[in-house]
């Protein structure tokens, strides 16, 4: 058996693992077929930092955590300033208790019971996330499932299904359904003889045939087979009346409808694909375990007022928020991690290339809302264990509750994760009418929401006060003409965070970007 | 906003539930577009059992537990006829410690390390199983998401892509992206003109557009946003080098074989689509669980060897097979649950029919393997977390593990789920020979498996002595001639299990049809 099957493949990667370790052995594995799924590749190797060097890190949220954690493992001299009370940044949950103020003053009590949270920011990780993943091994924050891809969610369209609530099984196997039989019925009348060859066509025919659930007549239509996939009008049980009776499928216009591609698509992006985690008991896990090791190094209520830089150093100017008294930090060299949407209005000494990028990227204005209910009747009453519902409406979806599943008592879910236009909307409204709002869409998907309904908070990202909005939104254009100049040092002082990154609103990016920007630092001190 | 969105559809509701209780709120919900998703609906009400009635029920599987369970409560006496040592039948699993031992008298020893285990039968709980749901809330069986649809496992065709392994994401966005830009060409071509209408064709071009990902020719081409679906040559990252790079899309030829389409359908089956579950620890939880409860009812180590019957009762005589001794029950009614490929060898006074359906359906012969690695390669290495790859080679798939994960120290993965000829061809080696198959096969997707591997176990269903298969496999004839005389009570026997089911190899359908058989039995009393 040692010599059959791939005996070369093997023994060549033997080899290769002997000779060059882990990293070819990874190289050599994607070449044989096997992708790249990360740029990182552990963490950086900062040798040789001369003794007294020092750094000032703005910001605790995870691009300035991870850097000052390696910065400081190096040999640096680190200070963060943290205008917030706690670390994390957008890393964050609200719980029971907490209080939330958006920048207009209102204050929101949170109200869940012990135990249920909503994570406002980041919620979900996903398995190709590896600098992220790396630290939540290496600080051992517990992680478990995020039901990314739920068949049995629901997709709602105010433009089809006559408005009424579709499960994704549903109408996703109607949509592979009918497209299959066009294909089908186009390859069968010679459409596509110009493109494909005859044995490719007939591999096609037969993967139509499969694939879209098609009958004998190549023909998508109501069956068992059918709803063996979409879901039976009466599911198979067992004894006399086990038999199952098959449900109708949809009509082809309905089933064009942007909602159900859209909500498609949406599964099928890398970030979003399955398997993805969360962290028990709530997202700043990951916040308070950095913390745990860079929590010394941090100054909290402190907000930035001045970046100042010669040739040698870097002077930040802060205000020490609870007393009013200003105050100062020199170090040779600054991370500055506040997100764009602040820093742009603080005082900076930088040149006009950066201070440029620092102003050309917008920030996108999500909105998110808890609702705490009774009891899971989305477990109990409509089989939804985590996952998504969709809608048209501004809550634009539902997502709900991926801990705990089955247990008893109140439970939290999403109930609006509002972009665009919806989160406009909604943002403007008081917590009270957003819950309203929240409600009344809500309870298309389930007539038990008003019954069952305890509190709820809202979070619109654009008035949190100490960012203003939520993600970066790059263009391309914005790329092509900012990126570089954004990343780059300028001097003393160099930016990191999700807005430097191509993993804009993602955990992974403000990582890699902070540990990109500590290794070029460290790169200069080191040629210096 | 109360009378906004869905007011009539709320107070209607409202109203109904009210009126009619649960049920008829359940029933209205159909009504309005939320789906059946199971024909349980809550335990049977056996009430007015006569003093004295007895039940004997044959085998300690999940059908004959539940039978036995809900009878009891019911006040009926109930005895239960076991051959095994153990409750459960196929809910089974297999621990560090535990032996196993094939028809021909093979022995395995399992040598898995405290924690680890397999499942060889059942290993998936459907959200939509509410019946099997039911009873693990009620017994307190605590359970944990199975990552079914894991779009970074591998698929593996010897005819197609050079026979190098795939992950899923890159072969599922290269089939739905190839098959759009064919199916836009016929449309774009006029080739749909006859079977949609003008306002469906431009919706389908636009659907097309996005779910396949097609450029502004309308083509499916490499390109980063393709590649944000399928994966990147080189992944999204932070700072400098933060730029992504696209990976090289597969030809139409390679996505269309069978492997492909295969893995993909296999996931829109309503039984396999997400969310499931698995019970914490092995499956065997939700036996133990069951005979916590009736236990003290089930008498172990019976092989039964007559069923006999008159109009008045049934006498069931049985060995003990330890001492060999010879012994009877005789009851009221008979519930037998012991698979057909056993109890069709046993004399049993039963009318031709039941004779002739008990000897119509035959077992599939499928085989499970075990692995233990040193480590989690699968997670740390190749980013996969729970799920399958799929293989046309005879092992047919490995699944990995879904609980601890993250955790260090030995793992066991599913090294073989092979069914029909490779299960066949499986069975046919020892319990070694296999071993160095699994390793030979599995390697083609993890090139580690041999440096980190430490031992195996392989469970060929038809050779497990109280079985001699692992589930029925009824064909549509075989329901047609025979399924209702299976079910069907005969003079005081009913027959019940997985076998009398139309969810057949599932729990749901043992569990399914065991409450079916005792609410027959139970109205024939009443009637009596």
């Amino acid at each position: 058996m040692e010599n059959s099957m791939q005996p070369s493949r093997r023994q060549l990667l033997g080899l290769i693992g002997k000779a060059g370790g882990a990293a070819a052995m990874y190289q050599a594995m994607t070449a044989l077929g096997h992708a790249a799924e990360t740029q990182f590749d552990g963490p950086p190797v900062l040798s040789g930092a001369k003794p007294g060097a020092s750094v000032v890190v703005l910001g605790a949220g995870l691009a300035g955590m991870v850097a000052a954690y390696e910065l400081e493992k190096a040999g640096y001299q680190v200070k963060v300033l943290e205008f917030q009370d706690r670390p994390g940044g957008r890393n964050y949950t609200l719980r029971g208790g907490d209080t939330f103020t958006e920048s207009d003053g209102t204050v929101q009590k949170v109200q869940f019971a012990p135990g249920n949270y909503i994570n406002p920011g980041p919620w979900r990780i996903p398995h190709h996330h590896n600098c992220l993943l790396h630290y939540c091994r290496q600080f051992g924050v517990a992680l478990e499932p995020f039901i990314q891809l739920n068949h049995n969610g629901f997709i709602h369209s105010s433009e089809a299904f006559d408005g009424k609530p579709q499960r994704y099984k549903a109408v996703a196997t109607d949509f592979r359904g009918h497209t299959s039989e066009l294909l089908a019925k186009a390859a069968n009348a010679k459409a596509l003889d110009g493109s494909v060859s005859a044995e490719d066509k007939e591999k096609l025919l037969e993967a139509l045939r499969h694939w879209g659930v098609l009958d004998d007549n190549m023909a998508y239509t109501s069956s068992v087979a059918v709803s063996a996939q979409r879901g039976y009008d009466r599911p198979p049980g067992g004894g006399v009346g086990g038999a199952p009776s098959p449900s109708q499928i949809a009509k082809l216009g309905d089933v064009l409808d942007p909602q159900v591609w859209t909500a498609m698509s949406f599964y099928f992006n890398y970030v979003m694909q399955t398997t993805m985690f969360q962290p028990v008991g709530g997202m700043d896990m990951i916040g308070k375990a950095f913390a745990k090791q860079v929590g010394k190094l941090i100054t909290y209520n402190a907000k930035v007022t001045k970046v100042a830089q010669n040739g040698k150093g870097v002077t930040v100017s802060y205000r020490d928020v609870p007393s009013g008294r200003m105050n100062s930090v020199s170090a040779d060299w600054c991370v500055c991690t506040i997100p764009l949407s602040i820093i742009s209005q603080v005082e900076m000494q930088v040149g006009p290339k950066l201070a440029a990028a620092m102003k050309a990227v917008p920030y996108a204005g999500q909105l998110k809302m808890g609702l705490e209910f009774k009891r899971r009747f989305w477990e109990e009453d409509d089989n939804i264990y985590g996952g998504h519902s969709f809608t048209d409406q501004p809550i634009a979806q539902l997502s709900y509750p991926n801990d705990r599943f089955f247990s008893s008592g109140p439970a939290v879910l999403l109930g609006a994760f509002a972009r665009d236009a919806g989160a406009f909307e909604l943002t403007g409204m008081t917590p009270q009418e957003r819950i309203e709002a929240a409600l009344a869409q809500g309870e298309i998907f389930h007539p038990q929401y008003r019954k069952e309904f305890l509190n709820g908070v809202s979070v619109p990202w654009s008035r949190v006060p100490w960012i203003l909005g939520c993600t970066s939104r790059w263009s391309e254009e914005n790329r092509e003409a900012h990126y570089q100049n954004l990343v780059a040092i300028d001097g003393r002082v160099v930016l990191a965070g999700e807005h430097a990154s191509y993993y804009g609103g993602w955990m992974e990016g403000s990582l890699l970007s902070g540990l990109d920007a500590i290794t070029r630092i460290h790169q200069r001190t080191q040629a210096a």
